[in-house]
């Protein structure tokens, strides 16, 4: 039986790369090869037990790859193509798939929330040398020539959720936006906003570093929150409160001062993952009469959004390289969870390569 | 001085019908003489001192009246007319009313939030021989010879918010609706969630009155908090939860129960007034990744919604009248607001005729 | 080899029932015995020639019926369940698909205009006594208990299309909406706008039957294109023009009146098939400057869009029996299309029992 | 009684510079002194007799210039403040205005097609030394001190069209879109396409200087109709079609074209100003069950637009200064016409300076 490396959490405070089997390609299914992939901050809540998983997973669920084999009923694609998947692996045929909520996907009669995230989640991820990917036909997204993999990889969840974090917010040409918290999902919300037409982008974060390129993504003005009163920073910046304010970290303060930032009649844009109490101060939200909305998005994924991301990136609109800031091999991945957990030497993602 | 009886907020816990000065309508203002009002939620947490105004003020904010006075710059109407105006007055000229949102109203630079609500909150009220009304071009909707004043009274507030509370939800054709208490509003978003297509409609509350009423306005199936386990009584009937809960009285437990009571990437429509804190439960919403929506509303209003409620009635897609339970003059209004208070006599609404 | 009777395209003007190949389910995909189907305007276009599609073909796309085999790969079905199909098949999996166009399926690279129709017109259909289903996991829909065949069976094609109508009109609470022609598509779109909250709907057409229908199935007003200036009356009926017209009929005159109809800022929903030229006078359309919009639709499909309009039946939002007027055997076929072409005896639409 | 000077139009193919009366503000109005004005593809029209006005009227509609005088009731503005106004102007209080449809505004119980269009149609426009403006609450937006004259004056009329074809094409992040003719209007499409976040625009004119303009504004790829076969290098470039079609000619050439370059279920978003027949060819049109939509729109007034608009110049989105290729004063106008007319000297628009 053919074995590969992977990255296998072991329980709460423990990954090891591993010798494991290498998965097969069924029906529907296929099997790439991993060149490249990252570490999610969601992948630190898992190794913190902050967030459950089974021990014995591989974790990771942002693959660039090469495909390697294609199981039945897969059509279009061949062995040898280079392929970016989402991190979210919609079936398509589902209830949730069917009703365009493609990250909700669940198989069954019943809905099960965030279903669609399945990679390092409840199926094995994608830190490994091989990744079998599920829903194939819906999910391989060929990637140009000209784009390489490192253009590509961040699309798979941090871009399609931040931008995706900005969609959900209707930004409308013209709007004043505020992002809460400038980590990799903020960053990509930043650039998002900028896309679709803000007129005006303020980013938020209490770390230099992450400011500094928050301007470069996309915002107009930057608030460290040692400083100022950020909210009321927003407000006399906007003349009133910003058109949507996008949360990208999961605290009551983030979300509590994107919701004080807003006009009557704001966005609120939630992307964080809450853990613990979350409350809603009831005069900020003008006690439940002020038009204000909360909307929340799960990382949109199939092969479709895929391909629209490589669009954007290939033709120069955003580039998120820069964000790429540190590469390790996959046996080193250890002292990458350790930087990119510590926050240290200025780290936004890692690299990682199989 | 000409002079008229109104209802006048003297302080916590005390109103009077006292003789007044009558209003005179001045540029771009109408005078209409009120021939039905009645009495609203709202105006119960004004004179329990639970929702702020000043003493002084004539308070009730839902007018069916004759214009007895045009200003300067009103045209298009003629002394005489019967018409209906809008609990919420918007001035339809400021940065609010031009980007649609109506009930935000607000006429300086910033905005001000609820700032559509004048009438018996920022300027005298409807529960009144006469009723000052401003923006008079952009709030006079005449009323169609065929309809009577009963038949409108109630879309100046309760049906244009609890329709708005459906729409704000977006149902579509086929959708799985729950609406949390069945008061004067809820009933309305009930009205207003089968109007829309909603195939199925649960309608919640613990008053066996306004449960039968609930079926009366479109539920498919009611169901008593008293008795059973809501939350997973939704779950079980809509197979997995609700695609729109409605949210219709302002508590944490009806909030939290609609949230609960959702499918992932469910929509939350509050249409009630909080006071207190408010929790999202961090499970129920998903750790906030199950692409929920919360949205809330506050009563459109101006001429062109009360002209389309107005056509809903006329075609008889909706008669509210049953909601009218009770009828007192304008001097017996203070046992209208105790018989209304105490919720005694299966009273709804109760009908005021100055 | 099995055999089965079917009804087979022979060429222009030409169909015959049968003995042909049973067909068998392969991968991903499902057979079903045919219990209900009926025929469809298209039908009728396609066996005069008017639609091209290869002699030999079985044609029908409506179809109810029972599971007899299920391909690998199809799961949560049993043999033996009762299934309705919608007459559009989208495989889910596309770049259509996971952009929500279901109805514009095609799996290849490129797209397909109308890819997602393939029952009797790319692949055999459902006037036979069996049935292949592509994407089964997608397009198997079981049918409630408590439903018959004849409740469901127009829901595959004509009342998912005419509601669509509906929704792609962005039908409001209040509007004032118009419907040309009320053969089974548009009594459907008819019964489509009631149920999205039309405040008033003028149902046109020049038969008198058709015309009755109209108002059972939600129209407020109905007129006889051959008694009335049909667009002066909607004008003057809807003071100033409707918000919504929804044109049924796929000609010249009646997309040309339903422009006409409009309101300034309205919208044309056009579910008619056109053939030859279609003009858009351009001052109907105010030389192109009146912010109107132009929306067609082609049926919208899946197993979640049929379990939803099964949902509304269910419920009692909508009774389609009434337009099921003659029964016929499969044996019969040609009979029935006789009636229907010729639109005999009052007929709106038959049932075909296999 | 005071005088100014003003371009009139005194019949077909001629126009005056003459001394007329200065207008005074009434009720609700305002008098700018106008500093800043240009020439619109509509007054070519105008004066070509193409479309009608009667001859006496002061022509033009985008007007840049300095409060003078103030009517009653004009609230939050001073005498000598700088103002854009749009060349729609809303008075916000009417059906169409009180509905979101601000350019379709009609005082009157009906509704009048592009009634917001009022400057240099229905009542004296902006060519001129002083401009009466109606409405004046809702129309007067102050200019930002940092933005000159010359930044903001194409916001009142091209830029909110060109965007607002963008706008009402709905772009979403990662479109392929495609805008037919890159005059002024076009350009702004383009610039509008870039601004939503589309990943790829093809502009396409016949004029060398233009296509380069629209690689500034914006395009990824332009192209000479007079060179290629623009539908099958739009349907080549894109992979299967555009997603958005942005037509800004008003020929049958270019909304046909412009139709056939869209993929199965994308938008055509028509900004010209049609004459004589329009054609929607049927084929082109997947015979009407492409799901295809065709919007139109009428350039977006009022100040909260306009405000908006200068936010996205203010903070640098757009600088739309390169337009303005040509600068003379009120009495050259008639030069100005025939250059702008004849399209001499790489003319794009012409300052014309009271």
């Amino acid at each position: 039986m053919a074995k590969m490396r992977a990255n296998v959490f072991q329980g709460k405070n423990t990954i090891r790369v591993e010798e494991v089997e290498r998965p097969r390609a069924g029906m529907g299914e296929a099997v790439i090869r991993v060149t490249l992939t990252t570490i999610c901050g969601t992948d630190l809540h898992i190794v913190r037990g902050e967030y459950p998983v089974k021990p014995g997973l591989i974790i990771g669920h942002e693959p660039v790859g090469v495909i390697e084999e294609l199981g039945a009923g897969v059509s279009g694609y061949a062995v040898g193509m280079r392929v970016l998947v989402g991190a979210i692996t919609p079936c398509g045929q589902c209830r949730a798939c069917l009703s365009g909520q493609l990250s909700q996907c669940g198989h069954g009669e019943g809905y099960e929330a965030i279903g669609g995230w399945r990679f390092g989640n409840t199926i094995n991820g994608a830190q490994a040398e091989y990744l079998l990917v599920p829903h194939a036909q819906a999910n391989l997204a060929k990637i140009p020539d000209e784009l390489t993999d490192e253009q590509v990889v961040l699309l798979a969840d941090i871009a399609s959720t931040g931008f995706g974090g900005a969609e959900s917010g209707s930004i409308k040409i013209g709007d004043a936006v505020v992002v809460f918290a400038q980590g990799p999902i903020g960053l990509c919300a930043t650039a998002g906003a900028k896309l679709m037409g803000a007129s005006f982008i303020i980013g938020i974060d209490g770390d230099e570093n992450r400011l500094a390129m928050a301007r470069r993504m996309g915002a107009d003005v930057v608030l460290d929150y040692r400083d100022v009163d950020v909210v009321a920073e927003v407000q006399r910046l906007t003349g009133g409160g910003a058109d949507v304010a996008i949360e990208a970290l999961g605290t009551q303060a983030t979300f509590e001062s994107a919701l004080r930032s807003l006009r009557p009649g704001g966005t609120l844009s939630s992307l964080g993952v809450y853990s613990g109490k979350l409350q809603i101060p009831y005069e900020a939200f003008a006690a439940g009469i002020g038009d204000h909305r909360i909307v929340t998005t799960l990382c949109p994924g199939g092969k479709e959004r895929m391909r629209r991301l490589m669009e954007v990136v290939r033709h120069g609109r955003v580039d998120l390289t820069p964000l790429l800031t540190h590469t390790f091999s996959l046996d080193q991945i250890t002292e990458a969870y350790d930087l990119f957990g510590e926050r240290m030497d200025g780290v936004l993602k890692v690299a990682i390569k199989p």
